[in-house]
């Protein structure tokens, strides 16, 4: 942990589309039209470790992750989630939340470091991003 | 859900080592000496999703994962933990839990459909899962 403020990883803002504001978490659409698939990433400076957040944070992000979960399933075709904190590249603690298909381009292994990321049309993005919102708010 | 008794998948089962039994998982040791993975299998028959598990069953499954996680960090070498919920083959509800080191075999790829598992010597498993369970005791 540092005591600088929380600022979103410079490679994770490349690499998505603003979603939601949450207590916890930053909810981010990541840029790749092949898999419906958020990236939750807490407000904690130097956070890097689920297991290093204070217990609230980490029962908030749990509900977290499980409302992306839960939203995806309901707003996308998924006949699996794929749900998984990496952050060998990327360091700062960041939670994956994905839509997984039985026809998806890479099913059935896992979605990173597969092929090139296929940015969405800007209207297929805004729509997602609508119909997600709209069950969050629900 | 099923009505069907819990029964570990045999695919799991073939490619782990027991390590211990916690109040909701199986705790498997991946059998690959490549990297030091934990696969916690919650005993609830039919159980394929994280947000399909009882309110009760998902808190002990966080406790489960970080303990998990802490005991891989204290006992192997650990530049970062890796958490993955995926189940597109294996459909049973498994967490991967798993300590990367930036020299391992595939950093800082996803460990998942990387090369071929090399089995552990037999008492250097003994060994890792002793050191394990001393810490799950402590």
């Amino acid at each position: 942990m540092t005591n600088a403020a929380y600022s979103l990883d410079p490679r994770l803002a490349a690499d998505t589309l603003p979603v939601a504001e949450w207590p916890l978490c930053q909810v981010l659409l990541i840029n790749d039209a092949r898999f419906p698939w958020l990236v939750l990433v807490p407000r904690r400076a130097g956070a890097s470790e689920i297991i290093d957040l204070a217990a609230d944070d980490r029962r908030q992000l749990s509900a977290e992750i499980d409302r992306a979960a839960a939203a995806l399933r309901r707003t996308v075709p998924c006949h699996k989630l794929n749900i998984g904190a990496l952050g060998n590249v990327v360091a700062q603690l960041h939670v994956h939340v994905i839509a997984r298909t039985r026809t998806d381009a890479v099913w059935p292994k896992p979605v990173w470091a597969q092929g090139t990321a296929e940015s969405y049309d800007e209207a297929d993005a805004a729509d997602l991003i609508r119909r997600l919102t709209t069950f969050f708010a629900a």
